[in-house]
């Protein structure tokens, strides 16, 4: 369960003393700790290893998606994105006392399940580009895409399941992972069921990216701390503290589709409000609206042609005290995971690391 | 690898005396044995329980595909459709002396693979109907379809992965049904792109069905043996027999697709002659034509509106030996299928009813 559907809203004009901190300045972003990324050499090369050759034609889109290879499937430099998720589940099996490599299974396998979801999201949402490149439909064709997607989704099994030690804790994490993954298709679902709809209610939207991004972030913590043998309580907590990070990812993501810069952003040049996708700002800003303010909105969001209904979006948002109250939302959101890792009964280290963690996600700008 | 890409073909003119038994008289054909059935209400009551429940609209989608509610989630009888694939699972687990209720995980989590298949399936082939009703995504849109078809994957995993007795065992069965999955989908994909293509060799075609169709019926038996302990020497040959089992299965689908009767079958009333679909007929039929026959048959399939071009095409087949060439392909795989769980070490018993399950995927008529 979220806790902001159970805190009560403070509009961005009375914004507590102690969520002021929520507002980093743009030029200087929190960077992502080294904590979380040291060890991801590791979880590439398991990725490398997991995936389809790339002489296959599934290989070579997988690689494609991944940033390893062009189209025709020549290597290129750099990709493969930052694997924020693989580096969760590797930090959690550290924060436990287990070592980094026993995790990397775990965290190859929740990458390829995170870019399963991807390469189908961009199918449903017919977006055509991702990372400042064409998506993976828009490269193939849908049939083929579709395929890409449940190619990557059967490897994350094959990655979490093969032969070699800690299989019992393997497969309870591919029991945990699986579970997550059926809520974020869940989440998806709703998402979809949802679009259009400006009124909806604000729990039920916190609910929504709770399951579509949350699930997957709180098992990549859950995983980490099973394959590090940690007890019941932590493993239970830390799922938490991941779902609630995701919740925040999700925020400040709504964040910077509305508001961010598109360059740095990589999810294309038309923002969230022009395309009247469902966002945290809206569905937010509705909840504190007058009823003529709530017509318009429903009106823009039925109208997504209108001409300059993107800038009238963005007026009504302004007036109800967005984007600074969406900012607000995130930092309360990553308090609150903070405080579930901070009883977890991890040492202060870690709590403190992962800490830096979540203000990463909760200010990050692209 | 497949047997009949090794095995010199016979022309219909030349079928050898011992594959005439391949040709059942069509008002008679084989029943399926009661052994593949007889347990299969266990793996329904674990369908059941594993689906996520019918109020979310991703249970809607999948209850609906399964033919147990009406797209608006009322119950209706029947449906399920056939389960022949948990019965294999579940056959096998008994062949190799474990209990029926060892494999039941197995065995549903092979149907939801299955089934996740045909709604993906249904997408990318752009087919309306199938089991005689609308297809998920006719209903509900492409994007939710695509949902669907994810979340009855994950849920194949949560029945194979749930906490219980025989964990490493499933473990290992989780691995080969991933293995098979990942399989299906390369057929999946290489399927898409050799489309309208007449020209695909033979032995091409016959790795494109073991994929697509041969590995998760390999896996069905696989997992059985694996979950009742059986020596790997005799998995591996269950493994093998279900793939030529799969492809025999492949290879009546096509000869029905093409020649067999639209009411029973359940694919609607266009056959696959006239959709242009690549299918085995026309493969093998293509491989024995004279050059102009095969420029002529690539001519039809480059343009599929063309006015009488199926009956054009079902001419050629005709001089050509079909369809009578594709039921000798299926008798001869069927019995490649026989031999290999011949020599599985099984006893007699298990040995002559698979032969009676072989027989019934070599013959049926829907």
């Amino acid at each position: 369960m979220s806790v902001i559907a159970d805190v009560p809203f403070s509009a961005a004009g009375a914004i507590a003393e102690d969520d002021r901190d929520a507002f980093a300045p743009e030029d200087a972003p929190p960077a992502l700790p080294l904590s979380l990324s040291r060890h991801l050499p590791l979880v590439e090369d398991a990725l490398r290893w997991a995936l389809p050759p790339s002489s296959s034609p599934l290989g070579k889109m997988c690689a494609y998606h991944l940033g390893w290879a062009s189209p025709e499937g020549e290597p290129t430099a750099g990709g493969g994105g930052k694997l924020f998720r693989a580096g969760l589940a590797v930090w959690a099996c550290e924060a436990c006392g287990g070592e980094p490599d026993w995790a990397v299974p775990a965290a190859a396998a929740v990458e390829l399940v995170h870019n399963f979801t991807l390469v189908h999201d961009d199918i449903q949402d017919g977006d055509t580009t991702r990372r400042h490149r064409p998506t993976v439909w828009a490269v193939w064709g849908e049939a083929q895409g579709i395929n890409a997607g449940d190619g990557l989704f059967a490897t994350a099994y094959l990655a979490l399941l093969a032969p070699g030690p800690r299989a019992d804790r393997r497969m309870r994490a591919a029991r945990a992972l699986s579970q997550a993954v059926l809520e974020v298709i869940e989440g998806q679902s709703l998402d979809l069921a949802l679009e259009g709809r400006p009124d909806t209610p604000r729990a039920t939207y916190v609910r929504l990216i709770t399951a579509k991004t949350g699930a997957l972030l709180g098992a990549c913590l859950e995983m980490g701390a099973i394959l590090a043998g940690a007890s019941t309580r932590t493993v239970t907590k830390l799922r938490n503290a991941g779902r609630l990070l995701g919740e925040t990812f999700q925020i400040r993501d709504d964040w910077l589709g509305s508001f961010g810069d598109p360059d740095r952003t990589g999810k294309g040049r038309t923002s969230d409000l022009a395309r009247r996708k469902l966002t945290y700002p809206v569905v937010s800003a509705f909840s504190r609206a007058s009823y003529a303010e709530q017509r318009r909105l429903c009106q823009l969001y039925a109208e997504p042609a209108a001409e300059d209904g993107e800038e009238l979006i963005r007026d009504i948002l302004a007036s109800l005290g967005e984007p600074d109250g969406t900012a607000v939302a995130a930092a309360q959101t990553c308090k609150a995971a903070m405080s579930a890792v901070a009883s977890s009964g991890l040492d202060a280290r870690w709590v403190e690391d992962f800490a830096a963690i979540a203000r990463f996600v909760a200010h990050r700008t692209g």
